[in-house]
């Protein structure tokens, strides 16, 4: 049996909470001798800065380029608001994605049918929802130069950022998207403001020739970013891939995922080029919501999210796809039992911890 | 009475149906002798552009300048997606908005009582719904430079666009933000995306400064832009003016929009500084949609937000408040008669064209 090695990213508030059910599942699977993972944590995020004043260490960098997936909780919290810039917790998020270079955010947004009225939306509207989202994650107004505030005199500062996209970076997110629209309903929408937005007619432009070039037999639609987004919320089951810049992936995804009423419950996977002599490729995974400060502490926070995103690992890196098919099927049971966490709790339901409920997804498994 | 001049602008697509139920109803106020308009009309976006190969004209652009207000119906359509870009129809708002510096975009999203159910939210989630987003409208990304698509040979293109904020464009538009609270629920939350952005760490810090220095009564709230998307789908009636800067403005107002089910309904207003020697300032009117080429030239546009925009411009730039509450009240009554275009239709409605709704909305005032 192969051995995989982990890196365990905790991070900050409630990410701790949910990756302690990681740590209890990966500890089974090696002791019932399913599978053979050896773990090394590390700190990220405030936790990071608090030990060691950066939002992550070159070391801790170190073990993220040398394992097969990295496993990421949550960062951030009011606690480091006054921390300078550049250690800030999100500075450690963003170095593991423009170090590793994970260029392609999968973001999932699957209406689970047991919390389809936990949506501020009608249940018809979201019911069977199944969107991917495709994110590009290392280009963009996240990290384009410069990126500055200036002192003008006079009380003035003037503050810039910069977008900037090139085309292969263009044509790689693109052909993401397109693979797995094959896998799915075979369709890709392309989002931009390329009547605002210089980025915008290059991203049109390549995604197109791409589709042409390439995916043919793949359907694909152009939104403008903000349609798109009116799109989502009035009948988002017109999509199956959306493929999107960081900035407006930010907003989509998240505007997404509330859709679905399921919040604790989506994982997300950010993943590198294959490397051609290997065929591996390096990768991240976490939940899609973040570190919830005001629950934190409180064994109140839902674990399934992290625990699917370590499924996302089984599945797109460590070729488990089949234990990853039964980690799914054990949330969908113990969610069909109805245990659920505070934040999706309803009529009928048994309110448990997050403990409680990582221990009953193992238990089923 | 003192005469005003107003420019009408239609553009393209429903925006010459809907401004046909304005100009029937300035005639109206006209012959009633309720008010003395004196109207120029213009073309902009694509039916510019056919014309005379721009967006919108010089000519066009001093009339502007010298008018009241502009009443704007809708720019763009298929038709002219591969116009040079400078002459591409929203080339024609965008020198609009820059040219008469209309830097305080407003757009109220309101849920119309007869229209929550035609929301994809459920209806006690929007029921009541009364919030005011201010969009900042001259800077960030919309205008700054570089912004520039670069051949670097190869088959490699790079395209890049400026995001730049300075203090003062940020402290007059959270001025506006703040006073329009102080007539409201007295509470502004305003968005970015401080963690990521040096835009969003200004705007943060200039924001909570003004609010020191000049509007301690109000309460301030700061959320993530990304998060406050989600927030505002998860459950808009916590907020009651949002302040944020122009496309995140225009991503948020027009999720904000379709929230409320009413989106044909919406009016905006883009309004500039107060001169201080006449007590005026530049301002144009226009709908929250767009020019919806898929309907257009049927007759089935719904002319509310048209009217009601020309409302807002009775209201803000023509101290005609009174009129505009008739107007208000007109086309409640109108709608409480059960009369809908077919985009706002229900059980139970009768459906009638543009030029009926307008005319039922006149004979109602
Ligand atoms: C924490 C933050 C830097 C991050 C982002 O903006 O990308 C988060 O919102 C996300 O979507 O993963
Ligand atoms: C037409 C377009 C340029 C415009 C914008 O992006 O500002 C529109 O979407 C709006 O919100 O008024």
């Amino acid at each position: 049996m192969a051995t995989h090695k982990l890196l365990l990213l905790p991070g900050d508030g409630i990410g701790t909470e949910v990756m302690a059910e990681v740590s209890r599942l990966i500890d089974w699977l090696n002791k019932a001798g399913i599978a053979s993972f050896e773990t090394e944590h590390g700190l990220v995020g405030g936790a990071a800065y608090d030990a060691d004043k950066v939002a992550i260490t070159d070391a801790t960098m170190a073990k993220a380029q040398a394992c097969d997936a990295v496993i990421f909780g949550a960062v951030g919290g009011p606690k480091w608001d006054a921390v300078p810039y550049d250690a800030r917790p999100e500075a450690g998020l963003l170095r593991l994605r423009k170090d590793l270079a994970l260029f392609a955010n999968l973001r999932p947004a699957v209406c689970y049918p047991a919390l389809a009225s936990a949506s501020s939306l009608k249940p018809e509207v979201v019911e069977g929802l199944d969107i991917m989202i495709v994110r590009e994650l290392t280009g963009g107004v996240y990290f384009g130069e410069p990126k500055t505030i200036t002192d003008l005199g006079g009380g003035q500062k003037r503050a810039i950022d910069t977008q900037i996209y090139d085309t292969y970076e263009i044509e790689r997110i693109g052909r993401v998207a397109f693979d797995l629209a094959r896998k799915r309903r075979n369709k890709v929408t392309s989002m931009e403001k390329r009547n605002v937005m210089k980025t915008g007619v290059l991203w049109n432009e390549v995604i197109t020739q791409v589709h042409q070039r390439e995916y043919k037999d793949v359907q694909l639609e152009h939104q403008l970013a903000d349609s798109g987004g009116m799109n989502l919320v009035k009948w988002p089951k017109q999509f199956d891939v959306i493929v999107t810049d960081n900035l407006f992936g930010d907003m989509l995804s998240d505007i997404a995922a509330m859709l679905t009423g399921s919040l604790g419950m989506l994982p997300s996977a950010s993943l590198g080029e294959v490397d051609s002599k290997t065929g591996k490729r390096k990768a991240m995974y976490e939940p899609v919501h973040g570190s919830a400060p005001d629950i934190a502490g409180k064994g109140m926070a839902n674990p399934v999210a992290m625990l699917a995103s370590f499924g996302m690992a089984l599945r797109y890196s460590l070729e488990m796809g089949d234990l990853a098919d039964k980690l799914d099927e054990a949330i969908a049971a113990v969610l069909a039992k109805g245990l659920r966490t505070a934040d999706i709790k309803s009529d009928g339901s048994t309110v448990v911890s997050t403990s409680q409920m990582g221990e009953a997804i193992v238990q089923e498994l």
